[in-house]
């Protein structure tokens, strides 16, 4: 840690903060510049405070070199962290397709996008049954039932359940009848959710808030795994710009970012992200080239009809020569589809 | 409702969408320009869904002459809301001061520190008892003793008390213990959070999410009111842009464009905004001549030991000096603090 | 056009404006809605400034249905528009590559590059002559000495030139010498420039600006073409956000978005978008997926001693890999490189 | 400067970069923490440039202590540049008012304004004759005849004349004919016109960038300044977010921010920031209290009949009292208006 004193600061106030850095625990070094006198904190500087550091009115600036995350930091775990849901894997060489609708509607709607996605070649099956939507007067999903009906769903196709959960009151529920848990990118922040989801052990997708850094979300999954739930699965599903021809703009640089800083796997929600159906395509076979370990998309029978999201849903046959091209770009990538 | 079709979409699609159209149990208009067919639709359009209609390929845009909030809106209620808080109030021609530090940390720090914003006029008593922070690894406040150390505070002083709730399963000591519920920037769609205090007669601030238009302020507003609860007061913090030298941009345009569509009162928090502690001076006045119903300032009596925004806190006498400028300036504003 | 009425507007004032709006020279329809009065426009509305409208008291909102720019717009021109530049093809179903330093430094230099690209299969060369610098102590360029470099590359390798326009004043000396002039992201609203590079009938690109939206490009485009000049290939180089780790946040979701809005060609700038070497093979290759026209990328034969963008630039035999992996993706997707 | 290595750099590449840094004249210190080793720099570090230094694969981040802008710098010109303008002083304990029409449209428009606001006490009078506009089928000014009509305008009321500049080519008009020469926000990285008129001797209202930062303000300045131009007049005019009701966001906090670190002047342009004329009142006020040494306001006699801007004008009545008001809070600010 760098700790700027401000240009101009009396020697005594130097001194008085130089003292105060020597009671925290670390080796204090000095860098003295022409018009800056700099502080170098070394050892374990993790109970550092900055903030507390930037209250005394001779300091700066508090500079971080280390990042703030631990347990999600390639720096300590090199290797990739892979996922595995009932054989499907996330993370690694493989690229998981999640498809389905929005929200659960009906069992003949859940079970036929399932049949279909499935035939089409994804490995798992989206699909929600807690929506959470900007009006009140929206529809709000099947809640409970929603996830009856995904239990059919995934018994009459094996596919593995991805399901959005919004309450801690809803967990239990959520442990026994869903196979990843899904932390929208509303909630990316709600630490009392995502202690909760730290200390089962299920895997968790954790979406990208529309306007937080790649850091914070690394330090919102440190909240999951520093409760002890290492299987944590990050997601792209864009950020909130200016430009609003898109609904978000989707960040796909932040992929081979997050594969630098992180050994964790990261997916794409190129729905979402785009919020046009006929964007999904060309952001889905970006994300694979781009190195993400895998995409969620949104498809349904009869977008016209569909209670949330149609605009941007995928129609099967549509899903499936996506399929094909993503199959093509993958034996290119060296993936595994 | 206006619905514009694409270009050169075939008139059996157009009719298609009119008979669509008509069966959602509105008027249909129709108005045909040289490139585009337009349909305006007349009555109520709470239950059109616009994404559902976006799904149809022929469509090209929908545009919302409504705004889709309802209770909130001004046009539906002309008079201000004015929220009485044991005689403070927030709304109307008061401009309310509520000060503190920004978590609870003893019973001498927090006492001390509503003895001395009483002393120079704060109205209200902030403190914060359950803290969202980013990383899992700083203070994460007192929890339940920070809401008894409140309620001495309390006690000892007579100011009310405004602390944040992150969970809705603190909300029955939350309705016991604190007078003004407080939902984060983080929480502003946690929508199970806002169903939840929509369902107790507590007032409840509601501060704008980091990168929330004011439609969304406005709707995750609606979310509270829609239950019943009509006690609202919003509030601006900061919304996150490309600049970093202060931690957020304090949107200050978003007073008079929210005192315009909506009868809610709406504050701001100077601190939080700027993130610098002689940022805040400037900000709260700006806040006051722009028409805030008043603000929320964290105020420490050692702001270098503060467990949390040490950097952003005034002390007790420059909090003094900011009161006796608020004042002078609420006199040529005609506004009672 | 749409004209949005105030609700509770007095039938004299929505009079008022009909009367203004049949002045115009277009026919009005009415919309009467439950609180909104809405006019339609129809005709050629481009005369119809909305400032004026919206400055009247009454009127609420004035919508647009027709895109503002027209012979950037492909609803005027459904083909593609494909730029030669010496037999070298941009737009349609070719995917050209634009390589070469930052700035050009030296004869050796630029050679050598033009050489290594060429071999490894670019078909154009890009050198900085002129540099836009953030900072006025930064290496501004070699300026005219470097054109004359950048020619004698030419001569070495005929590869077409790329180089930044910053002035009228150069304007002559560029039409002489130049490929194709580069209008940059920070000009892109540089309308005195734009105007002169349409009156003359050299290929253009123009980059996006940093806070640009896809409209408002399309609309500097629109200077060039209004001027006569219709060789213009747009360019993404990413947009200003607030995640710092990349210098910029690439958006990809513009490239389809243009191409379904003009005929014009778009290429990317993987290069300025991410801001590190390494982030520019995976999201060149994207671009490709995703349907651009072309790359531009920044080669340098020793970027620790480059004059300026040295992190962003690759090597040589980088750039040789990157450019089998573009051509292995270019057969896929069935575009010639 | 510092200088921070990758974590497990070998040894060598340590003493390589070590021997690097030494040759560019500057002290070097070591830090050596568990995980990174660290540079310090000291001494004149104008001339290392970081981007050099980043190429360096073992380098992964270079800070920069002191900020890259010198003349604009408060650290080494602690007092307040003061501009005088024929008497009108901008800076210090003086708050400028600059009042007028958007663009300038016939010498009865533009004396009729100037005698208002002058009446009303503004001490300058802007007016565009070039005007830069989004779309090349706007008005776009009467050119030099607009600088005709704005020299009778001032020969009338004896107000000094604020117009922008758009190319280098108008500057010797410019010179003899406008008292400060105003560069728009769509120029603000223009390097060639900051450094034209970096080479003159008068006064430059210099706007902000749509996305650009403080800093890169200050560094814009430094252009003028670098070439002996010292009377620069900084101007925040609103950024853009993803809010869209406003225009733009008035960023206020940049006042305080940029005030403590230039000691130039800087005005606030409330009524593009907003876009809304009923904005301009609570933004122009609160710039005020928020510390800016002016503000500069379109005022046109007939808003529905501008020829651009009107839904953001005032007319001359509301102006006036604005002027009243803003008398009233210069008075309990201290400052001379």
């Amino acid at each position: 840690m760098i700790i700027v004193m401000k240009p101009r600061t009396k020697q005594e106030e130097i001194e008085r903060i130089r003292v105060r850095l020597s009671q925290l625990g670390c080796e204090v070094r000095d860098i003295k510049g022409l018009n800056y006198h700099i502080f170098g904190l070394i050892g374990n500087t993790n109970l550092v405070d900055p903030d507390r550091l930037l209250a005394n009115e001779g300091v700066e600036k508090v500079i971080h070199v280390q990042e703030p995350y631990k347990i999600a930091n390639r720096l300590f775990q090199p290797e990739d962290t892979i996922v595995d849901i009932e054989g499907q894997k996330i993370g690694g060489e493989n690229f998981a397709v999640i498809a389905g609708p929005c929200s659960v509607e009906s069992e003949e709607q859940i079970t036929g996008i399932a049949q279909a996605v499935k035939a089409a070649g994804a490995g798992l099956l989206r699909g929600g049954a807690f929506k959470p939507r900007t009006s009140p007067y929206s529809f709000q999903g099947l809640g409970e039932d929603g996830l009856d009906l995904l239990k059919i769903a995934k018994e009459k196709t094996g596919l593995p359940i991805v399901s959005e959960l919004m309450s801690v009151e809803h967990l239990p529920r959520f442990c026994q009848d869903v196979d990843i848990i899904q932390i929208g990118a509303r909630n990316m922040q709600n630490y009392e959710l995502l202690k909760a989801v730290g200390q089962i052990r299920k895997p968790v997708i954790l979406k990208r808030g529309l306007s937080s850094t790649i850091e914070e979300l690394l330090l919102a999954a440190e909240y999951i795994l520093a409760q002890g739930n290492d299987q944590v699965i990050l997601c792209e599903r864009g950020i909130r710009t200016f430009e609003h021809f898109t609904r978000n703009t989707l960040d796909l640089s932040a992929i081979p970012v997050i594969k630098k800083l992180s050994h964790l796997p990261v997916i794409v929600d190129p729905s979402h992200a785009g919020g046009i159906w006929w964007l999904v395509e060309p952001l889905a076979k970006a994300a694979l080239v781009v190195g993400a370990d895998g995409v969620m998309i949104e498809v349904h029978n009869d977008p016209v009809n569909a209670k949330c999201d149609g605009q941007q849903s995928l129609k099967p046959d549509k899903f499936a020569s996506l399929m094909d091209s993503l199959k093509d770009l993958a034996q290119i990538q060296g993936k595994k589809i």
